[in-house]
């Protein structure tokens, strides 16, 4: 049994306590918690709650630590601290920190024979994965990511810091257009309003006015002027009722060219639709686990990515039942 | 620059030649062929054209040697041979015989300090891999394999083989709606039937009995009596102009749960749409020869297939460069 902490107690780690249950080689010993543990109710009945201050005297009771914070503060700090301690996994998603995030986990981890993987999840993760592959099977050619359709939560709380906004929830929904012209082959530009588009529903606090509202969301910089983007304005109750969910998902695509003269035309297209974006992200996490515990049972210790990782390492087959049954 | 030989010189072997001037970090050395090596035209000025039986004298002249063979009697004896000699990579496609394969090919090449990779390709290869992910990160849930519109060469030849066809050409086509009813999470139970349609174009002998073919096709076993199947009558020019071609293609998707009540679904799809069937497998095959020439360089010996290989190993670029453009 592969003995696993969790750092964080949100969605994310919520997810990977489920996600566990479902891999019959893995038990989760401890959530870690910032909160006073007393507050925190989790699902496992076997699993202990400890403040995260404590999380050092674990430091051989369990296999792997899961770290579920945010990556605007969070990660950074607690990533590189940690793989000191313990072999981790992290779903770092700010993209163009990566390097440099990885850098200082690469330098915590290395000294200390700890394994740690990085920006495990989906994007970056399974969709990283697939552009890598693609780009190395298909050298000319073009990528296409898109997003959705599913909820931002950046976006949602951008409109959310509005004033006179009581909630909302904003969908990236992919253009079928766009994705229908890379589709044929015919490699568009696409600029970002012709990728994607962003609705918007938004509650009201009493008496906020709704134009002003509507005005701030679609000039709003970075996040909206970009884009066309629909306000539709709702009651509290039909927030909850229709828009509770957490879906994501999207598309990575690459079209290439091969033979001698480049006249044959391919398409790889990976696609996700998620029900549960934060289940689904600490799905990969928990795969990626197995992946870190067996590659520091093996030494190969330091910082990686799912770049670095066999795929074989993420399953509880063997690699003879894997050839025997998926290749 | 690494060194490629090529063994066999049909449409994969083309491919290959094709693939490797995409790859500026590969050339292509030499062509082997059982054919008299002055009748073999190949596309690269500066590459020779052997006789197979010179084969062992290049041992220390390339890199790695790219088998280009059948899977129904050629690979099964060559890359075990060849696997002693050289660093080899092949595209073994027969799904129930790649466990006593890659046994051969394994102790070949294991106490010589060689790097073999076999069954690459897109299926075996990309789709098995996608199975493998997929299954890893969603462990319950349900696997579909679907191929086409695409050319099936086994098919195009079992109907050639009928008394009374000059020529013929069958395309495999999956069908839409057991496709959307995977796509919806209906997670259905498919017989052959309900999955994949067939569809022949075929060129009568002068004086053959059409209604008699059609019947002989589609009451054939194994190839097509479990299928729904078009036949088409055409001309020997219709069939040169409009079904020349070898497209292929398909699609791999696995429909999974999550949570604790398994509440959540999700849908992972990946999809190849390919002009040339034997251009696109090539294209693999040319990235895993890099990963060939990688893992034996570190000492990695051995079979490997596309499970055991970290997927860095593919791309031309290093970690670094993958780390700061496709995570």
């Amino acid at each position: 049994m592969i003995k696993i902490g969790i750092l964080g107690y949100g969605n994310l780690g919520r997810g990977v306590e489920c996600a566990i249950r479902q891999n019959p080689d893995m038990e989760l010993a401890v959530v870690f918690t910032r909160r006073d543990p007393k507050n925190v109710k989790i699902l496992t009945g076997t699993a202990r709650v400890r403040p995260v201050s404590e999380a050092e005297q674990w430091k051989d009771r369990i296999d792997v630590l899961i770290l579920c914070g945010g990556s605007a503060t969070d990660l950074p700090e607690q990533t590189p601290k940690y793989a000191k301690l313990f072999h981790v996994v992290d779903s770092f998603d700010t993209h163009a920190r990566i390097p440099e995030h990885f850098a200082a986990v690469d330098a915590s981890a290395k000294g200390v024979e700890k394994t740690a993987v990085i920006s495990v999840g989906w994007d970056p993760g399974m969709f990283s994965l697939n552009r890598m592959y693609a780009n190395a099977i298909l050298p000319e050619g073009a990528d296409y990511t898109f997003w959705g359709k599913g909820v931002s939560q950046g976006h949602s709380d951008a409109i959310r810091r509005i004033a006179g906004v009581r909630d909302a929830k904003q969908y990236t929904i992919p253009v079928e257009a766009a994705l229908e012209s890379v589709r044929r082959g015919e490699n568009p530009s696409l600029t970002t309003r012709q990728k994607h588009t962003r609705e918007c529903f938004v509650v009201l606090e009493e008496g906020a006015d709704a134009a002003k509202v509507e005005q701030e969301i679609k000039t709003m910089p970075n996040y909206f002027a970009d884009y066309d983007t629909t306000v539709h304005f709702i009651s509290e109750e039909e927030l909850k009722r229709d828009h509770s969910g957490i879906p994501h998902g999207g598309f990575v695509l690459r079209s290439g060219v091969t033979g001698w003269e480049k006249e044959h035309r391919h398409l790889i297209e990976y696609r996700l639709q998620l029900d549960s974006n934060p289940e689904f992200t600490s799905s990969v996490i928990v795969a990626y686990a197995r992946a870190v515990y067996r590659m520091a049972s093996e030494g190969q210790y330091g910082c990686k990515t799912v770049f670095d990782i066999p795929p074989a390492y993420l399953s509880a087959k063997s690699g003879e039942e894997l050839r025997a049954s998926m290749l």
